[in-house]
């Protein structure tokens, strides 16, 4: 990371983001060394955030900084990893300024906190562009013990935590496209769509009970559908059954079109997960323990493919499935 | 990484860079399990390429891949560490295709074999501006030998790799500056423009010799700045000692002002280390071995700060003494 003309605002701004890991080195060297507990595996996973895609230029730099590592953090927690580290790179439009700097700082150290991880490096450069910001972040878990996706069996049970669809109405709110409720109705559907709450504490406790997982990003049927190929198998998910806030409630009340939006809407960062039925009541304690709602939203079959089943069982053709990335 | 439309180019196009390793889980899972041998320590470095930067659109998607995983393995090869992967973060502008993506992964799949590395996980986006990649590069060095910048003291040699000097004639070349010499004789100069030579064998054998070293990306006196300030003292260039190849000596003789350009330039990606004196022997064998030229380029000294000497150990001001990134 460090560069003559950077070293001035990397000591002030990111350095006091390793928190002292020895690893670090202060953000003063090329590299850093990954520390982390030898009887566990390192898992890694990296995402990238662009200017004018996943956030606007009137989302604050704290809201940018706290969204990237989230974002990575959910992606932990889906494996049942304990979050440990993380690498940041950026891309800083030119001009970048430094109050910028210190709220995108200030952003990360406080979610550094509430998540129980740290920075241990970075790059940064500039850019004739809009900001784009990667964060690797890593995790650990038990050796052989990562949740992947490949794990669910037929008879499964098929999960989510939270609530599903608040993140896609804060995004309609955000563009307008969201009349029948009142500001104050949107404004905890505009916080899920800038602060998703990764469930760090959740994930960790689901290795053992969780046969396969993911976290929703792309949107319920599409991730849910990665879940049925990866496993090779068909997951039958019942629409009444999947979980809305309040405010979703009331907006599909006053608009029950507006469901088949959330449901392939992305920005959840719930959990996604499948679990033999006699885990149940175990999930059902993990949840009141945890205050982490989990609910049971269908079951796997043998085939392939996600089916949508009304109230009646009836399958409902769905036209969006989710997020296309290209 | 995987999303359903992209899933069909992963696999076809990244699954196979992951050659088998069964921590990359095909790049069908959300993150991956980090590999490495338990009685060695992971070193990360990460980097980040942007369009217009760092290459322009002329390029071509091979050269920009290897550039990429180049430069980081570069920091791996300036810290003592073997290479074993890395997660790829791509902002790829919307429309790219599939031919690009093509030779994009053919010059990634080059050299990993050169360099023995290879693929683990990534993500992928769309942007509406232009190209950003950010590799994260990882290797393993022996516990607490990875070699630092702060580790040189006062009466330490300083070496430098390879030649200085190419990669700056090289862009001047590129952008039409560089009228002195013909198109044949600045052929070899844009090669190590495009692509640098990571000193991967060499850095793996300083273990334990150097006592501390970078790569030189920045320009030669801007990085040796970096050791001297990280090791707390000083250190004295020479300029006639500094390592030219045939085509940078024609091109000094024909204009003797381009030196200063070229110990100021980047992207030399050559280690620039220190040692202790009695080293010499050994790297001179070293040398011979890898057929990597190491050349005595100066001296550490109590004090701080660069300073360059002419032939009669007179002080050289320096105007520019290397990029600036922001």
């Amino acid at each position: 990371m460090p560069r003559p003309d950077e070293f001035g605002l990397i000591a002030r701004y990111f350095a006091p983001l390793t928190e002292g890991d020895p690893g670090a080195f202060d953000l003063s060297d090329d590299a850093a060394i990954l520390r982390h507990d030898a009887r566990r595996e390192i898992v890694a996973t990296t995402d990238c955030m662009v200017s004018g895609v996943h956030f606007t230029d009137d989302d604050g730099p704290d809201a940018i900084a706290r969204k990237l590592l989230r974002v990575n953090l959910s992606d932990l927690a889906a494996k049942g990893a304990r979050p440990v580290s993380y690498l940041l790179a950026l891309a800083l439009p030119r001009g970048t300024d430094e109050t910028w700097l210190a709220r995108f700082t200030k952003g990360l150290a406080e979610d550094q906190k509430t998540y129980g991880i740290h920075l241990v490096g970075g790059d940064t450069t500039a850019t004739d562009g809009g900001l784009v910001a990667t964060i690797t972040a890593f995790g650990e878990v038990p050796p052989g013990r990562m949740v992947r996706r490949n794990g669910a069996r037929a008879g499964d049970d098929v999960y989510v935590s939270g609530t599903i669809g608040d993140a896609a109405l804060g995004l309609a709110a955000k563009q307008g496209r969201l009349n029948a409720l009142t500001g104050r109705q949107t404004e905890p559907l505009l916080d899920r769509l800038r602060y998703p709450e990764p469930r760090v504490a959740l994930g960790q406790r689901l290795l053992g009970v969780a046969t396969s997982g993911l976290d929703v990003s792309d949107g319920l049927v599409q991730d849910a559908g990665h879940l049925a190929e990866c496993s090779r198998l068909a997951i039958d998910l019942e629409l009444d059954a999947v979980p809305l806030s309040a405010e979703a409630r009331l907006a599909v009340r006053m608009e029950p079109g507006r469901l088949r939006d959330m449901i392939a809407g992305g920005d959840d960062y719930e959990l996604l997960f499948t679990a033999a039925p006699a885990a149940a009541p175990l999930l059902a304690s993990l949840s009141r323990e945890l205050q982490v709602p989990t609910t049971r939203i269908g079951r796997c079959r043998p085939g392939q493919g996600v089916v949508m089943l009304d109230g009646e069982g009836r399958e409902i053709v769905l036209e969006k499935r989710g997020f296309r990335h290209f």
